[in-house]
C-alpha cells in the first residue's frame, strides 16, 4: 500500500475509533460532550495515534483491540491545543481551519473540556486488554503520564511561555540553546515519543525493538518541530490552517530563528537518517515507519 | 486513638507524602512545580485521601505502600479546585484563607499547573504496587478516571454552571430537584465514592466489603455536599476560609434553597445514619470510617 492510502486508511480508523467511543453529544450535561466532541473530531493530522499504530503494526501486532489505547494519544494532544489556544495562553481563534473550542463555547468550557479530554484518555488507557500483561500496561500507562507532565509537555509548555517574555532579555546564545532544546523535547517530542513507545510496548515489541524504536521517535520528535519552525516562517495561514508568522512576530524562541533556515533544514536531514536508520532495525511485515519520517519532514504544511 | 488524633496523625502522613513525592520547586521550569506546590501544600482538609486510607485500613490492609496512589486523590481534588477558581469559572481570589494559584502565578499558569496535578494523579496511580494484584489496579485507574470525567465530577461542575444562569428560568420543581441531584452526586459525590472505593480496592477488600463501603461512601458524599450548603448559608467567611454567603447572592440551585433548611439538615441526619450501618458492616480492627461520617456531617466549617 502506498504511504498516502496507508496514511488515510489509518486515519479513517482513528476517527471512528474517536467518534465511537467519546461519550455520545447527548449525554448530560450535553455542553461538556458536544465541546469535546467539536474539538476533536474537526480534523487533524492524527500524528500521534498514526505513529501508534504503524509502531504496532511495524511489530508484528494486530492492532484492532488496541485502537481505543493508542488513541487516547489523540485525546491527550487535542486537550493540550484546546489548553494551549485558550486567551490566557496563545489566544488563538483558529485551529484546524475552525473556531478554536473556547470561542465557539465560551471559556469555561474551554477550560473544562480541555480537562475532561486529559482525564477520558487515562480512562481509555486503562481499559482491560486481553492479550498484554497487565503489569505492562501499568507501565505504559506511567510512561505516557510521564511524557506529559510538569517535567514533560506541560513543562516545555511553561518553559515556552517564559520564553517568549525573553525577547529583550540578555542571555548567551548557549543558554538559549540549551532551552530551546528543552522546549522542543518537551513540548512537542516527548509526547511523539510516547506514542511511537506505547504502540511498541502494546504491541509486544521486544526490548531490543523499544530501543530502536526510542531512537526512531526521538530523531522524528526533535525534526517535527523544526519542521514545524521552518513551515511557519515559509507558509501562508491558508495553507496551515492556523494564523502564520506568529513566532517571528512574536520575537518567539526557535530553531531557525537562533541558527539560520539553513542549517535549521540541514538538521532535520540529519535527524531524518538517523529515524530512518532506527525505523529500518524492525523487521515486521508492515513497516511504514520509514515512510511517516520521511512524510513528516518532508511536509509543506 | 480519638478521631482528633487519628485525623492529624493521617494529615501529616498525606502532606510528607505529597512534599516528597511532587516535583521538588526547582525542577525545570521551576514556576509550574512552585505554582503545583502552593496549591496543594497550603493546607486543605485532605478528606478524599483520609477517606481512601481509612477505607485501606479498615479491610485490615498496611496503608504504607498505599500511601503515594490514594493522595492522587488530593492531587485530582486540588486541580478541581485551581480550575474552578479561574476568572473564567468560580473567580474565586481567596482559597484555604490564602490567595488562589492564578492569583498569585497567573492565569495561564494556573491553568497548566492544574492540568500538571491531574496528570501526575494517574502518573502516582499507575506506580508498581508490589503487593497488589496488576489488573486489579488497572480497574482502580479506570474507576477513578470515570468518577472525574464528563460523566462524573466535570459533569457535575458543568451542569452547575449551566445552573447558575437558570435563576430566571421558568422550570419546575421536580426538574431542578432532579438537576441539583445530579449536580450533587457528580460535582462532589463521585469522587468522594471513588475515594473509599480505591482505598478498599487496593487494600485488597472483599466484595461484599466494597459493596458495604459503596452504600457508606454514596450516602457521605450526598450528606457532605448538604452540609457544605447548609455551612454556606450560616457561617461566616472568617470560618470558612472562603468567600461565604455566594451561593445565596449568585442565586445558586442549593438543597436548603429548594427545600428549606430543616428538610436539609434531616436528610444529613437520614444519610449520616446509612453512611454509619455500612461502616459498621466492615469489622476490621482498625475502622474509623463511622467516626468520619459523624465528623463530616457535624462539622462547623
Amino acid at each position: 500500500m502506498e504511504l498516502k492510502d496507508y496514511l488515510a486508511s489509518r486515519r479513517t480508523l482513528i476517527d471512528e475509533t474517536l467518534a465511537a467511543n467519546l461519550p455520545p453529544a447527548d449525554t448530560h450535561p450535553p455542553l461538556i460532550h458536544e465541546a469535546m466532541r467539536y474539538a476533536i473530531l474537526g480534523g487533524g493530522k492524527r500524528v500521534r495515534p498514526i505513529l501508534a499504530i504503524a509502531a504496532a503494526e511495524a511489530v508484528g501486532a494486530d492492532v484492532a483491540p488496541l485502537l481505543v489505547h493508542l488513541c487516547a494519544l489523540e485525546l491527550i494532544h487535542t486537550y493540550s491545543l484546546v489548553h494551549d489556544d485558550l486567551p490566557a495562553l496563545d489566544d488563538d481563534d483558529l485551529r484546524r481551519g475552525r473556531k478554536t473550542t473556547h470561542v465557539v463555547f465560551g471559556e469555561a468550557i474551554g477550560i473544562l473540556a480541555g480537562d475532561a479530554l486529559l482525564t477520558e484518555a487515562f480512562s481509555w488507557l486503562a481499559r482491560p486488554l486481553a492479550n498484554v500483561d497487565a503489569a505492562r500496561q501499568l507501565r505504559a500507562i506511567a510512561d505516557v503520564a510521564r511524557a506529559v507532565d510538569s517535567t514533560g509537555m506541560i513543562g516545555g509548555q511553561v518553559a515556552d511561555l517564559v520564553a517568549e517574555r525573553w525577547e529583550h532579555a540578555p542571555k548567551d546564545r548557549d543558554s538559549l540553546l540549551r532551552e530551546l532544546d528543552f522546549i522542543h523535547r518537551n513540548k512537542t517530542g516527548k509526547l511523539l515519543t510516547a506514542s511511537v513507545l506505547l504502540g511498541g510496548v502494546l504491541g509486544g515489541a521486544s526490548d531490543a525493538q523499544l530501543d530502536a524504536l526510542k531512537r526512531y521517535a526521538d530523531a522524528l520528535g526533535l525534526a517535527f518541530q523544526i519542521v514545524d519552525d521552518l513551515l511557519d516562517i515559509e507558509e501562508s495561514s491558508a495553507v496551515l490552517g492556523k494564523t502564520a508568522g506568529k513566532d517571528v512576530a512574536q520575537g518567539k524562541l526557535t530553531w531557525p530563528a537562533l541558527l539560520g533556515a539553513d542549517h535549521a533544514r540541514a538538521e532535520v536531514g540529519r535527524l531524518l537518517a538517523e529515524a530512518l536508520e532506527n525505523g529500518d532495525r524492525i523487521a515486521g511485515p508492515v513497516n511504514y515507519l520509514g515512510a511517516i519520517a520521511r512524510y513528516i519532514c518532508e511536509r509543506r504544511s
